[in-house]
């Protein structure tokens, strides 16, 4: 099964906002089994629409389209899903009173028109309830292509999703099994891997696609499956995963499989009970503001201090002033002061921490653009460690929270 | 002029990363007056890359592509370069001693003939340097189409169209005014603005769009336009804003033109030489993060105490326990204190502090999900509000770091 995602708004063709629902769309289709053939994002306008619309459904089985469901003039999906199928509004009574409910509810001021239009829909579509917003999610069928139009209000999108397109998309049925393993490795380029990797990838089986996915000092390795015979797939991408960990044991850090490093880390401390703190220069909170985004962070996160005055290492955590008159605030030492006392006045098991300079300029040090010192303490002892992270700001910070992860991982697993 | 912005990668499609680079370029674009007209995410497939070319040729002038340069397998868009140009690969010798000094000086580790190969280019494109990796930018120019092909990495693709890309384009000439002006209000929902603006969106020039941007508790108003004629584009969009200005001056909080509000307020701390610390809970760090993603940000942000645990609240940012046991550790006294405590140990000009529970389990307290309390403290005056951010985790976090935001930037206006 072939999906299209669309959507539908200015905001991302100006660059006003990133798209963050159709990466989020993509991977749970994948889960299910469906793949996603093409992202496209066009603008508030018919013809546009209608050519994408027609696009997309020579295409693909199925085509999600996100945006222009407001009750404003600008938003016009609505008018064109009618155009397109040749179709009419009708008002709905179930969604008019859900709107009625919101309103009364939430918005505590009168419904105007304009709001009770949010209830008509088109006459052939299935309604698909929103129980967050006031645009309904429509489910069409036309010639053998589902079309499904969403608000694109990212909240209201996930949960119309979870609770009624995937279910639905489920009921149609007969999908294949799409498996995908990421191993993450560090310390090599992919080049350099791709060459230890020659002989294997060269008789890897055709039903394995193989990817390499660089990103800020390290190299993810992506092997990709799909077919109707589950165990059949499971089996022979295992198999394959033994024999790279057996050739590339040496850099291969963990496996990620499609989660996140951070949801990894976050687990890790619930099966073990533990708790963790940072305190973060550099990183600005980063880190933490990362766990905190993993609804149930609060059983293992215990907090952080962003200390990014030089002064504040001193006020706030307790950092010896000495040690970073001695040593300056950039240096292994107050990484490892830093952490220590995190650990400490969190009351934490575990605590990482971060000093260094991210550029673009000189900070309180003399450290070059780059330079970053990494602190963890675990109940059993604590180190620093020194990196140079390149060149560039953005860069530098995203290695840092990447590095500081790897780190805290490896000694959850050296736990268990 | 008109775009279409190309992103070739399976890790978009299967839902591994979020696409930024096409908003960033979109954004780019705009700013010289180039319209883009679609984006589009492909996979790493021959025929797919192909159809797509053939598409962007036909309704753009430029077309950007980006990924699938990699020296790996996977990495195919080189090769497909050359069959929809019919052109063939030659080796770039000023390539080739670049990506022969990045290995001395970066990698310090052998070149192998993969890493030779990223020197191949088609003999028909200009190439674009690229200071930061091994893949050059290559530029092509196919019956008044053009085409340039760029590496996916994102601060190498950023440099590339910073410094070689952009200033190729301008040189083309002949380039409209794209203008876009942003009023942020807050306060009422989209319908009630645009029933109160109806008369006056009737009346709006044809050559002057609006568009309505909800986004957790604000709504974006923005007015965009295009012409040869710059000086009557502005004029015509200012007489605009001020209408605006004069029907709804109640519920508009700033102009951001296109700047988002993060940016508007480490602006003005740094215009009055004034700093800020924060104190998150519910927020976890969101706002010490954004704010230290800004380059320079360290002139203002002092730093933040994440107190996630009840505990360190006391521990780390010194409340009083009494008066979370009085008032529990989601209320107005305990976000006035947090935030009066932040000021003081921080010993900032300004502090904003949050306690909430965002869901979506109770936390540490008996507040409901959705309610948050936010403190500032100024150099005259420290006080809290109280909030109901909605029943959705995300939309919590977001919008209570948005009404911080808010808040201190009125603070920050009133000061000057």
């Amino acid at each position: 099964m072939q999906a299209t995602i669309i959507t539908i708004g200015d905001e991302i063709l100006i660059g006003q906002i990133v798209d963050t629902n159709s990466v989020w769309m993509s991977h749970e289709l994948n889960q299910i089994g469906v793949n996603v053939y093409e992202i496209i994002s066009i603008s508030d306008d018919r013809e546009h629409i209608l050519s994408a619309f027609a696009k997309a459904k020579q295409q693909s089985d199925i085509v999600l389209v996100t945006g222009g469901l407001g009750p404003t003039k600008d938003d016009i999906t609505k008018k064109t899903i009618c155009e397109f199928f040749d179709d009419h509004l009708e008002m709905n009574q179930e969604v008019l009173d859900h709107v009625t409910m919101l309103f009364k509810e939430y918005v505590k001021a009168p419904m105007v028109d304009m709001n009770k239009d949010q209830a008509l829909v088109p006459s052939k579509v299935q309604v698909i309830f929103n129980q967050y917003g006031t645009a309904p999610g429509m489910w069409i069928e036309d010639e053998g292509t589902v079309f499904v139009s969403m608000p694109g209000v990212p909240f209201e999108m996930k949960a119309l999703m979870t609770d009624g397109v995937i279910p639905k998309i489920l009921e149609i049925g007969n999908l294949p099994f799409i498996h995908h393993r990421t191993i993450l490795t560090t310390g090599q380029g992919e080049s350099t891997i791709a060459t230890r990797l020659e002989h294997w990838e060269n008789n890897l089986p055709s039903h394995i696609k193989l990817a390499y996915l660089p990103s800020l000092g390290m190299v993810r390795l992506r092997l990709s499956s799909r077919g109707m015979d589950k165990d059949f797939i499971l089996q022979s991408v295992d198999d394959q995963i033994k024999q790279l960990y057996s050739i590339i044991e040496d850099i291969i850090v963990s496996e990620s499989n499609d989660e996140s490093l951070i949801h990894a880390v976050v687990q890790l401390l619930k099966d073990n009970n533990k708790t963790v703190a940072t305190a973060e220069s550099c990183t600005g909170g980063k880190i933490a503001s990362l766990i905190t985004e993993i609804p149930g962070a609060s059983q293992v996160f215990m907090g952080s201090t962003v200390t990014y005055a030089t002064q504040s290492k001193v006020d706030m955590l307790g950092v010896d002033a000495s040690i970073i008159n001695k040593y300056s605030v950039v240096s292994e030492q107050v990484a490892l002061e830093m952490a220590i006392k995190a650990q400490l006045k969190f009351k934490s098991d575990y605590a990482v921490a971060t000093t260094g300079n991210a550029g673009p300029t000189q900070g309180d040090s003399d450290a070059p653009v780059g330079t970053v010192y990494i602190g963890i303490a675990t109940p059993e002892k604590a180190y620093a460690l020194h990196f140079m992270m390149g060149n560039h700001r953005e860069r530098v910070v995203q290695k840092s929270v990447n590095k500081v992860l790897e780190l805290l991982q490896k000694e959850l697993i050296a736990l268990c």
